[in-house]
């Protein structure tokens, strides 16, 4: 178990108890729905399981029926309190972030993809091939991920077998779900930090699957994912033997697409169709021919999709990974959610590490709100273009595109559902995760806000030092103190988090 | 003093010494630039002003030499030492926000400006006519802001004078710098909410000057502001009064300009040039009509602000609060900040809660490089564009607005300057703070970052409870870290904070 600022990861307490959690619970009930439980109960299993979910049920309650029902010795359930004011919510799934990538959060100046990429991310990646190194910057990775909620995560390791294997084993140890990708990639990138075959890059990951089938048999926390790099730095002989790896070890698949438009561009160029076979010179069309598009596949990005390249990704049943935080901070675009979800492709969210500058889902929810509103302000009559007003003066279609604007938007409860049921299906968990459903298991956080007192201080109702920045003077509704959360919330308010019923952080 | 987490707002210890601060120090130097000033001595003498900064200066070296030359006794000093790592950092200015909004902060649904104002920002601010609310939340606010960093702001109270002078009162108990407003509005505002006369107005405005004049004769930490709250909440008679009693004391003045389309379009359909007298229909002629537009004026948001408006305010001099949080929020639009710094006009940063959520200038800049990024990509060829791929292809402007592009985005370094030395100028202070020359005074902050621990631990270096998110592995160079602060900074990085002198706010 984690806790906060103390050293390192340790392993997560099993859960060697049934459990009775008791208090409020919000999740998700569909996307543009948060359900309210309040003086509910939640039962979860040795197992980690959610066996019950009751309402209008209190400790007295609990102990004298639900308890007996579930034939639970009372003695030996332990029991959670949530305290007033404080909400037990899904924990959350972070469907794409480069765990190799942590030192280099924020340090990107004004690069794009392709000039990021040479200039940031590849020395440090290839410099995790010291495995005092990877086990520091891996080891921090999972303790910041978990102290600000993600109890699962898809992460890109390196081309690095061995310090790839390390994550899973430290994820595994810190108790964090975790799907854990070895990097393949052939071409384009420095010598220094490329795979010399596609046999090779096949060889290194069937090694990490392997690592991680010993470590974990039955996947239960932490799964392989078959993760060529993004389209531009593999060959197609490469990709078209990871599809096959693919279809073969049903496993989940990760990788980018169509970030940036020069990326893009670059895929046309290198992969003609017919050298190929690809329908196509689009970026979709190419990962299909590849056999890279399965219903297990996540591919993060999605900005400049075309509307056949959407409807491909659906008929293929993959998820997308919406990295907001990442496609500002590199001027990659504004990815059209809405759009997105209006053609049936699944969407979860990626911090995406360290194209994305945090390591909060919670923060990726934040920026999600706010670049729908850039995509909305783009929709005729927007205010970032350059003051040529004429679109907006066009009064004819005026309605039309304020209707297409509001839509554009993404509201608090839809991106709150993103960062758990939708990444869920994202990773493949779907019914698993995500919600306190019974039957699914409990990866959960309890979060707590600042009550300000009355001369104006706060913090008061708290043991915890520091109660950060989400400041309830008491008046308000539910709804609004969950976007009070979503606006200013960050670890601080976490103040538990649980995986499959395991504690495996703790703040203080 | 406040303290994190002890209650509410305490007096600010006076400096009663001279100060000898050692350490780094990091502060603007031009728009472009950040100095580095590392093993340097700042003095700071007993009224708060620096009388010596001194490079290549450790702790026996001030005492041999520095300090004899001030005359300063050794044993009267008081002495600040910077640790390994932290850096002092000039206080941050926030230009624009509604102390009376704050507890609204992240609450807005998916409304606009002008429904946004009548649902969630009216009922709350006139129920701050309540002394004891309006206590409350003054002190919360002033505690907030001074916990991240924020040295000097430009406040908006309410209509109701009591209630105005006591945040006054509030800044100078807490030693906060402050320009303080009470909104004047006489219309379209709900009848419970509104200025009976603008004759009722002014004399309101008057009271509450006189009221900051009793409490800070010179204006030296608190000056008076006068605030029409913006053009469609005031009738013409009350700006034009306003804008003589702005000629007639020479005070500073404050207001909202052109930050949503249909708010700009419903100014032009209230204030027909005939009526006022103004150049023409926009939102920038109408309050130069009324004499409001000086060289202390600031204007908030100018998002959709035209060329001639423009070239109106750099003659006047007007400077421009940017609001990078609240314009996306409130879907507002995207305000071109370098076209405004290539006209000529002095910009500042403002969170503008509660159109903004967070209480941070760090994250309003954060948001600043953001925002810049979305401008950009809204030069021709950007992403956000709902899959319409023409204006890309059009190949023979694309070098030309490649170029555009690149020169939108704002870097660390220039929002950095916006959140300093740019909110000095543009609250009238410049030369006064916002840097670390000789001659200004001593508004300033510590920052400490955390140092990542070779097991991947933290916070270990810091006595600090929770140190925050800023992870430093050790490799990094300065500014890479600024990078770093500036992208995961919080308040539990600023870990003191003075004005003029006096220590204001310290964790723990």
């Amino acid at each position: 178990m984690t806790k906060s600022n103390t050293a390192a990861v340790q392993p997560a307490e099993p859960a060697a108890k049934n459990q009775l959690f008791l208090g409020t619970f919000v999740h998700s009930k569909a996307l543009t729905e948060l359900e309210y439980l309040h003086n509910a109960a939640v039962c979860v299993d040795r197992s980690g399981v959610i066996v019950a979910v009751e309402r209008d049920c209190d400790e007295v309650k609990a102990r004298a029926t639900l308890l007996p029902r579930l034939g639970w010795d009372e003695a030996e359930v332990k029991l959670v309190i949530a305290k007033e004011g404080q909400f037990f919510f899904p924990g959350f799934i972070d469907t794409h972030l480069h765990a190799s990538q942590y030192p280099n959060v924020g340090i990107f100046g004004s690069s794009t993809l392709l000039d990021w990429l040479n200039t940031y991310t590849f020395p440090l990646e290839a410099s995790l091939a010291d495995p005092a190194k990877a086990r520091r910057v891996y080891s921090r990775v999972i303790r910041k991920t978990l102290a600000h909620g993600t109890t699962c995560a898809a992460y890109y390791a390196t081309t690095d077998v061995a310090s790839t294997n390390l994550l899973a084993d430290l994820c595994l140890a810190a108790g964090q779900r975790a799907l854990v990708g070895r990097v393949c990639m052939d071409q384009l990138s420095p010598s220094y930090y490329r795979d010399s075959s596609p046999e090779s890059a096949v060889a290194a990951t069937l090694a990490s699957i392997e690592h991680i089938r010993r470590a974990d048999p039955t996947f239960t926390l932490v799964r392989p994912v078959i993760t060529p790099r993004f389209a531009p730095a593999c060959s197609f002989a490469l990709m078209r033997q990871l599809g096959e790896l693919a279809a073969a070890t049903q496993l989940p698949v990760q990788t980018h697409i169509s970030e940036n438009r020069r990326e893009v561009a670059l895929v046309a160029e290198l992969f003609p169709p017919s050298a190929t076979g690809a329908r196509d010179a689009s970026y979709a069309a190419l990962y299909d021919a590849a056999g890279l598009l399965t219903p297990r596949t996540i591919l993060a990005h999605a900005v400049h999709l075309t509307e056949p390249e959407a409807a491909l990704l659906a008929r293929r049943g993959c998820a997308v990974s919406h990295c907001p935080c990442s496609n500002s901070a590199l001027t990659s675009g504004a990815a059209r959610v809405r759009w997105l979800l209006d053609r049936g492709i699944v969407c979860g969210l990626g911090t995406d590490m360290s194209g994305g500058f945090s390591p909060s889902v919670l923060e990726a929810a934040r920026h999600a709100v706010l670049v729908s509103r850039h995509v909305a302000m783009g929709v005729a009559g927007g205010g970032s273009r350059g003051g040529d007003e004429k679109a907006a003066e066009k009064k004819e279609s005026e309605s039309e595109s304020e209707e297409e604007k509001e839509r554009a938007k993404l509201s608090v409860e839809e991106v709150l559902f993103l960062a758990t049921r939708g990444g869920a299906k994202v990773v493949g968990l779907e019914g698993k995760v995500g919600g306190f459903d019974v039957g699914m298991e409990w990866d959960a956080q309890l979060i707590g806000l600042t009550m300000v007192d009355d001369a104006g201080g706060g913090g008061v109702e708290d043991e915890d030092g520091d109660a950060g920045n989400v400041d309830v003077f008491g008046w308000e509704s539910w709804p609004d103190r969950i976007a009070k959360w979503l606006y200013n919330g960050d670890d601080r308010n976490t103040k538990r988090v649980w995986v499959k019923g395991r504690l495996v952080h703790e703040r203080k």
